[in-house]
């Protein structure tokens, strides 16, 4: 077990899929939930699972939570109860706490009681999707700023022979393929002579329309 | 407008941001829901909203649906809701139906019903914001495999003033840096000589491993 | 007992009448149902009964559900837990499953879903109901097809010590008297002589209308 | 149009498929629910619908039930809506009425305040599917007596170009096949040179064991 | 203890007032109701108490209840159990069952599944305070037909050291006084000579226009 | 119509029959309840009905209830209702306000805030019917103290013909007969040659034992 | 700890800050709540706390409470347990009942039934908070008259170093200055020449006018 | 009208009083309310009175609640709906926000979001009342500090008559009498030969201990 220690509160999809998460990259982890059969659910996932009331001093206390490194007030609906949770956490001197909102003011609510970072998880998630649902051979992307972003792109079967040359992205386009992702192994930074295979999947790093108008006249 | 015409049925915190972002990227958006008020809420930010109850098949046609080139059931806590719907989009022929699961079983009913793509935005949200949590600089990544990453990582300070030799990740830890992201623009596939400066990002691509080594001993 | 073991999940009225009655013929049954009050209605007439939600996987495991031949998914009103409860009977391996369908959607989702047969009680009752009510004297019917059909007639009083051969149905009405039931046993393909007595009930196979016009004319 | 006149109280599953099929047997129907969706979604199915409280009697003399031939009670859930409906309609001189019980006990209040005829129908289609379920080529059938029935039988294919001749059921099993039911027709008392086909249907008379044991052995 | 047993079902207001005064009068009482509470309540005051729901045979048949003489139906708003519970009561042989009836048609079922007595005690009562409200000094009355009346009066302090015949109400009004209740005991049948106190009561008989005019013009 | 004018606030089964039985006896009656519904049902036997809250003083000021001069507070269930109701009666100077009680403790607080006369209908008619079962043939009774009675007993068939003397109640247990009601009118103070017949009701004026042994051994 | 022992019904915020304050002016105290939650908050707060239906008089004679001193019904929100209980309280001998009413109707009901103080917290403190709104400088002040106030007004910066001879509020505003209230003392009744310094704080006696003009041209 | 504008959301017990109190003062108050009834009950007690959800932004914009000088926001029990409001009013604006807390977690919130004033109407009226009562000839009184106190004690019956110089509290307790109230005026800074009247009440200043004992050696 890596030293750093994670508390999350609030066991629905978004804290129970978090929790796991840290417990496979390796981290102590503890959940906790006022829903008694929340809880029981992932007790067989999480090594320390415990039914209790975030908003009361007291069981938050007897705890032990201000010795955490990091808490995260994943709680779903109730806007009340994420908010006196984080207040109480950052109260007893929890270093780190991270805290979901549930909509804008509420975010803003977080940041003034001195939530370290406001994560809006449904929101950014609908982000993401819409950028993929729009460009069906976007598998993932970051957004490096407002501009410019890097795309993971599946090569279409037609592609497959092609070398990166006779495609020439960076000259035609103005963007860079930086790696090409194969089943056997990542080819970074490959040449003008790499020649694409069925099923690759190509990075690719330049502005957004750069990005698009290479994906919609070459890619799909 | 672009011409694919989107829906998205079901207007929560997911649903509604992502029919935003559709908006956003310049294509037409129908957002439904059952309930007046979550309508009522999107209808200054929309285009087109309409309060109906999806799984009623008359309805579903009398809104012209099966005309749209992508409906996204993106309801937020009702399985059976959710599953009716999609299988009446699929039904009157739609020709791309993308639904959101709420848990692995809801999932794979959707699939076998036909469903086009079956998303997990909270179970995947948990495990991105997972990663960000246990990196503090990591800002954002791409799972190329199970094995490689690109991440996009914020750098620290004091590294400003130093050049890419000087850390030469890809000798000492087996990554490459593809991309500096600085504030007045992105360096692409950069060299030996460039210089870090405050606030840059770099983008590195690796193996897990090689990136969690570079990141512990000269990132964070 | 029989070898063939069934199970019954939902124990409303419809299942637990299919319960005792598979019972009645020899068989094995395990009822099952979430409600402890049903359960526990049944628990002296059924030899296995046990109280479980079938949407949670490793309850069903934990009964051993896999090795029943039949499981029959008969949940009352809940269509959500009817389709996740058909899916994981499936998936865990069950050789046949049988589920009633509340709505056609419902059924076609059930279909899609791999369930081996889908029955639709309320309405094949409904169905039922109104042809022996728009004919006094019709007991019991089967459509053998969408033009013929077996029909139990009651004979009135008033045909009492009439010869088949004055009825004569074949000939004036096209249908045929294949039995008649008489208290004391049965005349299986009665000659012309036979005579009709009282509480007599005959069997008779026919086009509907030769049926209808029979009934109207000589029957009722 | 024919003559007599219907009326359904209750428009749940069963109560709207009797509806249904006694307006496709060409009877007028009235179709009676207090609740208004219930009504609405028959609005386009049956000719006269009408949301009303069947309890109380200035409502249902209002409608003028009081002309209707016969009136079904099919409420679904509330034992004592069916039974104050049930009386009402006696008390104003319905001259028939047929009502749903939901239970032994029901079905004694219902026959004591005077109604005509008591049906179970979840009940008597839990043991019609039982039958089924046990026996997989039997299609349907009609219980005579407590001994002798009349099965409808799924010819298996393997049967295919056999002679009745050479089954003889009849000198074997002591049971009668008196149909078979073939896609262009269906031949009536058949002879021992009639000869099977693929997808045959006979329709067989005996008692419950004959046709027990002819099954088993013959045609599974 | 007298002989009769009484059981009394619904431990209402009107309920438990009737089980109360039974037991004063010297009989056995049991009284039961399905909720808890109401049964504790009851538990200091009656000797018999029991938790029970009277419309599941099994548990009605486990009380004795069939040995009982006589058992009340005093339950408060649910007609259903009300209905059921009598039903249940003359199946298995309950000698006089009397119940309760919340309106004329719950009433209407009540005889016809045979009930003994039926009763409306709200009705009543609002009928009897109706007569006391409209004649002040009318403390009680009994009904004898639809003319005639007997009636206890209070005597008004102004007609203290009047004698019977003084008033004479016979001559005059054509309405007898039977009886004075006085402190110190009942004068039946006084002579004209008898004189009234203050605080007497007087019980007249006579037609009710009889007995209204001499309270009107007398009395009041 | 007569003068004086009632209103019953709380259209129960007790208040309704109370307002009716009023406006029988000739009176004017205003019927007020909280129910929408329970005012519709009595609109049509009430002159005048009106949907008001009783507790807010504005309402009742507006419907003029001050001038009424009794006011029946007759609620079924809600004691703060009836509190508040009665003690703004009596505030804003309703001459004679007379209320249910649900209990001893309402009856007490009723008493506490002004209220005329307090009434315990579901009490008193639990005890009446307590006396009417344990004496089958008691029609009906007044207490006229504690130790005397006036009884309204049905003769049994096989005392017709028996004269009053042959009884003679007097004599041989202390209570007097007073009125014999026959179909055909009421014999008051019956001599000694009357004689009884069949169907004939007699009232018995005497102590409780006087009566009780009487019954026993010659009514019965 | 003093002889009076107080009792508080009712653990709300205005009750158990209530009984608090008692506790720590040294006094024993007895909370009771219905609730369960509320009692076991304060169990650490208060010595004595009980769960207990202070409706129901055997519960409350067995926690002996009539023997306290000065029992106070601070129900939050349910006037009729307000009422109940209190006449309880008084019934049973309670020396002292103070209660808390929630309106005007409800505290005239509790006057009628013989609480010897009704308070109105809300109300109170609704009024309290308007006066020092208005006047930002008011601390605090007590209502001597409808006239005449003592006020405790917050000494601006701007005055400091000025002697009471300079303001002179006597002669010029009519209201006069009767104590300085200072960090390290209380100069009861000020001399001219006493000199106000930084964050004092006078307590003025004077007539409404008087000190709001004081106030307006003087202090703010 | 004064010129400082009042705003007041939520209209319960503590905020209506509030918002009457300030009217009455002679400031304009806009009261706000989500709860229909709440608004209707005020509205002829404030001149503007409307239903609005304070959570929503748009909402609050277009009621111009920005322009307020004071905005006092009194929700009753909903922590949330108090919270979002209060960070809205800061957020568009508005000057001065006072809010009343539930809790003190609920008051840190408000603190930390900025608000400026944070009241606990309930908390200190329960302490408020129990100095009451411990002192029944204590009328009000302010906490200067927390050692000094000013009091207003009901002057008892039996030292009427007698001179403050009599009495001589401070010479024998420390504390001084700075005003007498009497019903035709107040005596400011009474002399010693100052006589008591029946009824008077006095006005005291000293320390806690000093009013203790002076009450209770010479009031009580």
């Amino acid at each position: 077990m890596k030293n750093t220690q994670y508390a999350v509160i609030g066991l629905g999809r978004f804290g129970s899929s978090l929790a796991e998460e840290l417990l496979k990259l390796g981290y102590e982890v503890l959940g906790i939930d006022v829903d008694e059969e929340a809880v029981e659910e992932m007790s067989d996932k999480l090594t320390h699972v415990v039914v209790a009331d975030s908003t009361e001093e007291e069981v938050i206390r007897s705890l032990g939570i201000r010795n955490f490194d990091c808490v995260v007030v994943a709680i779903g609906n109730d806007i009340q109860a994420s908010i006196l949770t984080a207040i109480l956490l950052k109260d007893i001197g929890v270093k780190t706490v991270v805290a979901k909102a549930l909509s804008e003011l509420h975010g803003k609510v977080l940041n003034k009681i001195g939530v370290d970072r406001v994560i809006y998880p449904e929101r950014d998630m609908g982000i993401r999707v819409a950028h993929q649902l729009v460009s069906p051979n976007l598998l993932d992307y970051i957004e490096l700023s407002n501009d410019y972003t890097i795309a993971e792109l599946a090569v279409p079967k037609r592609l497959a022979g092609r070398t990166l040359k006779e495609l020439d992205p960076r000259a035609r386009y103005g963007c860079s393929v930086v790696a090409i992702n194969r089943k056997n192994g990542v080819i970074i930074a490959p040449t003008a002579e790499d020649t694409f295979e069925e099923r690759d999947v190509m990075v690719v790093i330049g502005t957004n329309e750069q990005i698009e108008t290479f994906e919609n006249e070459v890619i799909r």
